[in-house]
């Protein structure tokens, strides 16, 4: 057991020069970028080169629905690229990037924990390699050429009232959230209500995730619908030119950027969209990459699997072509007995009655990502309070649903503890038994995609929405943007859209609240409850302790 | 002649690996942090440890006052540390980094020109190290912990109607000049007026360049004064806790950006505060280091001698105890044509009575530069229109004022275009001619400091200021800012307030319009006629033609 913090593990980590775990994976040193000696972007010459090769099988990490600390998807999908590695697998991770701003909120950071970690995990937690900046500047620049456009004769005749496109800054600053602009006088402008995002909302980073390359970066980018006329038709970022430019910022962000972990294992760490009005995975730069330069792909996707893995699969996988070879469902003792009805203040003790009530909600998890056609093992993330009998209730349930659950000490013990797990991770990606199929359709109206999601995935019996809305969901249609999957934005903590309701409920509604169309990234976001887009501060944000000690090192942010 | 563009020139550039470059001046290769194979910080640590060493010769490159298109300061300044390096002295340069968001509106970029140019041009002119993205950053936090501090409760009893601090972003946005924030109702916060600068403008740019250390550069960050308490007794960015965060944020910026000439040779990039409410030098960092790896060091200010020159030697020099060698003041046929009351469309004409009349702004340049007591040479900076008597007339008019105007054609030539100017610029500044001094001390009034600018530098009569203003200043003095230097921020084309007022006015009246106190970068600033500190885009925006071509090099923004 670790008797460090994460922060004190990840400093004294042994870290291979980066351009050595590059090497290994076959990347020459002039095909990569370094940034220091432990971070490298992978150039987009050498990606396009890897075409005609062979894919790796592809592993999805997702959970059971959470606790509000998480129940370490991130952790198991280090510990399991670390077990691979260890049993002789040629195996990668594949991970999203951490927002800045939030970090100076709560203390946050870290990718991964215990000896299970991606490092260096402060430039991770800071500026990284600046790929958000990026996205804050490409969005940036969309933002004031609208409003330039507006100034000097709106020639596309953009009605102020319609402007869609907010601003983003990568910070929590909930005074931003709604403003108005263009105060002053006249050459400041028209003065019109807007606001400012979070980065990881904007649109920029679900294309920039997305995109198959330049080109296709371009496009998506070209495709954002901006405002709409006074005729309603929409005004895309191609009609005021801003594409081209946007690109020009993005061409370095969008090369993945190359890590390790704590136990010299190669890692992609690259974008980072919203898991609620986006999709929530890293780059399919990062991942259709990695499965050209290994034969095991370990990635994870934001949330439980009910939200991450069912975006993972309609909306990533169906879009790049990519085939899940088998998914690992995280599960922790605390988390079931949560959907056991079990409250906070009490998780640590034991009860294994709770335990197995909660077992329902992992139940209906693994029959869910089983409905994709790809094979399922759960990963009991082990945690020092857990007891074997709580643990084997879990085991003894898993089976009853045909699936077996290992528990995993890769917290502890860092790839070793996930040796077990990986065996089983590896003997069911390479047994053919993955039948990889989305959901539903392309061509299903949109109104129903939302409606298949919310009856085969959330088990409600019906999704309650405007006429307003549905009419909205036609109007795309007829666009011709009915062939997009859907987004679906709702709270993680249940199936339904009550973060209380917890375990496997049934017989609920799905409220539908708004609809949003971006047009860019290439889905359409179905909001079913409260999203926040802005974050605030909290009353001691964790940047009031945040500071280099005398040895230069940070303290307060881990 | 250059048959190809700037752009052109810099991308077939024959660059030596970074790390070459930095083991020339004797940096090892575990002291730099390389960004791409062109690009390297280098670290703290290894700067400290330079403190025992003795100084090379600083050299300052300053002009006359240009016209529009600017005189090539930056050229000249990379064509004679270039020229130095090729008559067998050890140079480096210094100079400052580019802003991102003007890029987008005029076509740009570059830094210098022709063959006398700093590589690479494109990264440098977009994200580069991420330096002014962290400078956003930082700033941006500020931003929000003040919102979040009056969110809260106020413990600090902040008058809203009396936040100073404003937001940033790193784009011309002209929307974003004034706005309402916090509105939305209750949980977005209290609702007030405040508005966006671009970064370039912000205290923390300013702060950045002058820290000499990370505790410098925190403690300086913890003076800015962000708000005034409803008993107008200032609110310190330490008061809300902000400064270490914001130091954590920098802790990289702070650290000088390695590049190279087209030759090859040493150049730091680093910084790049507005030459008008800012000093407009390049970091303190950056110019304290290069005196320690190099014999002679050529740096630039911004704008005409008026300006750059004086805010190098009064605020840089003073704070940072430098001593400038020599100065190069550059003068351009076209330049001093214009001074001499030609129009912009005949400038390509021989007129000689015309360089002779413009010569009286050369003049005064030239004696003013040597009332801080440091040798001066005019550096004639070569164009193709030129004639051999204009330029005849211009050596002659030096000669009359005992000093040395030497053709430069590094523009065309590179180095060896430069390297009559540089054995004339070493052998100043081996001579042991300089005996600097600034211009007023520190214990002078506040206001006496600005009058004593604008009689001695500017040759006005007097300065016109409100009582308002007079008494602002004695009550900076009565808090303990009496010892500041003052920053003007005034008109580059004139040395009068009047931009139309060429050539070497006498009999003005200075304006004193309002007054700041940027109590972390500790100076006064006095402003002297509009200042912009965020600029809009143009009807046609470069960005709209900006783009990636098919070989994935950028079109369109130089």
């Amino acid at each position: 057991m670790p008797q460090q913090t994460d922060i004190e593990i990840a400093r004294d980590a042994k870290k291979a020069p980066i351009v050595e775990i590059g090497q290994r994976l076959g990347i020459g040193a002039e095909d990569m970028i370094p940034y220091g000696h432990d971070k490298a972007k992978v150039r987009q010459g050498f990606i396009q080169d890897l075409n005609g090769r062979e894919n790796g099988k592809l592993i999805l990490v997702t959970a059971v629905s959470p606790t509000p600390a998480g129940e370490g998807k991130t952790t198991t999908t280090v510990g399991l690229g670390d077990g691979l590695n260890r049993i002789g697998k040629q195996a990668m991770i594949c991970i999203r990037e951490a927002s800045l701003g939030p970090n100076f909120g709560m203390k946050g950071g870290a990718a991964g924990g215990g000896f299970a970690q991606i490092v260096p995990m402060e430039d991770m937690n800071l500026h990284f390699t600046g790929d958000f900046h990026a996205i804050t500047s490409a969005h940036a620049l969309l933002s004031a050429m609208i409003d330039n456009h507006i100034y000097w004769g709106n020639a596309e005749d953009i009605d102020t009232r319609r402007v869609v496109w907010r601003r983003v800054v990568d910070m929590n600053d909930r005074a931003l959230r709604q403003i108005t602009t263009s105060l002053g006088g006249v050459s400041n402008g028209f003065p019109r209500e807007t606001g400012f995002d979070i980065t990881v909302a904007s649109e920029v980073m679900a294309i920039l995730c997305l995109a198959r390359d330049l080109d296709d970066l371009e496009t998506r980018l070209g495709r954002i619908i901006v405002a709409y006329r006074r005729d309603k038709s929409p005004v895309y970022a191609r009609d005021i030119k801003a594409q081209g430019a946007m690109a020009v910022l993005l061409k370095d962000a969008l090369q993945p950027n190359l890590v390790q972990t704590l136990e010299q294992n190669p890692a992609f760490v690259h974008g980072g969209p919203f898991a609620n009005i986006a999709h929530g995975c890293n780059s399919v730069m990062a991942t259709t990459t990695a499965l050209k330069l290994a034969d095991y792909v370990v990635t994870e996707a934001g949330f439980g699997a009910d939200l991450g893995a069912e975006k993972f699969m309609d909306i990533k996988c169906r879009k790049a072509g990519l085939e899940p070879a088998a998914v690992v469902i995280v599960a922790t003792i605390r988390a079931l007995k949560m959907n056991g009805g079990v409250a906070k203040e009490a998780l640590t003790q034991e009860d294994v009655a709770a335990v197995e009530r909660g077992c329902a909600n992992l139940g209906r998890h693994i029959e869910n990502v089983k409905s994709f056609g790809v094979p399922v093992v759960v990963a009991i993330n082990h945690f020092v309070a857990d007891t074997d009998v709580e643990v084997a209730a879990v085991q003894s349930y898993s089976e009853g649903h045909g699936v077996e659950a290992i528990v995993s000490r890769h917290w502890a013990e860092g790839g070793a503890g996930a040796e077990t797990l990986a065996q089983k991770v590896a003997e069911l990606a390479d047994s053919g038994a993955a039948h990889f199929a989305p959901l539903y359709p392309d061509e299903m109206p949109l109104f129903e995609k939302i409606v298949t999601v919310a009856k085969r995935i959330y088990r409600a019996d019906e999704v309650l929405a405007d006429a307003k809305i549905r009419n909205q969901l036609k109007e795309w249609e007829a666009a011709g943007y009915g062939n997009l999957p859907v987004c679906m934005a709702k709270t993680q903590y249940s199936f339904s859209t009550d973060p209380n309701l917890r375990g496997a409920p049934t017989g609920h509604s799905v409220p539908l609240r708004e609809v949003r169309l971006s047009a860019g990234a290439g889905f359409v976001v179905a909001i079913c409850g409260e999203i926040m887009t802005m974050p605030g501060l909290p009353r001691h944000p964790a940047a009031e302790s945040i500071h280099l000690n005398d040895k230069g090192d940070i303290e307060g942010l881990f």
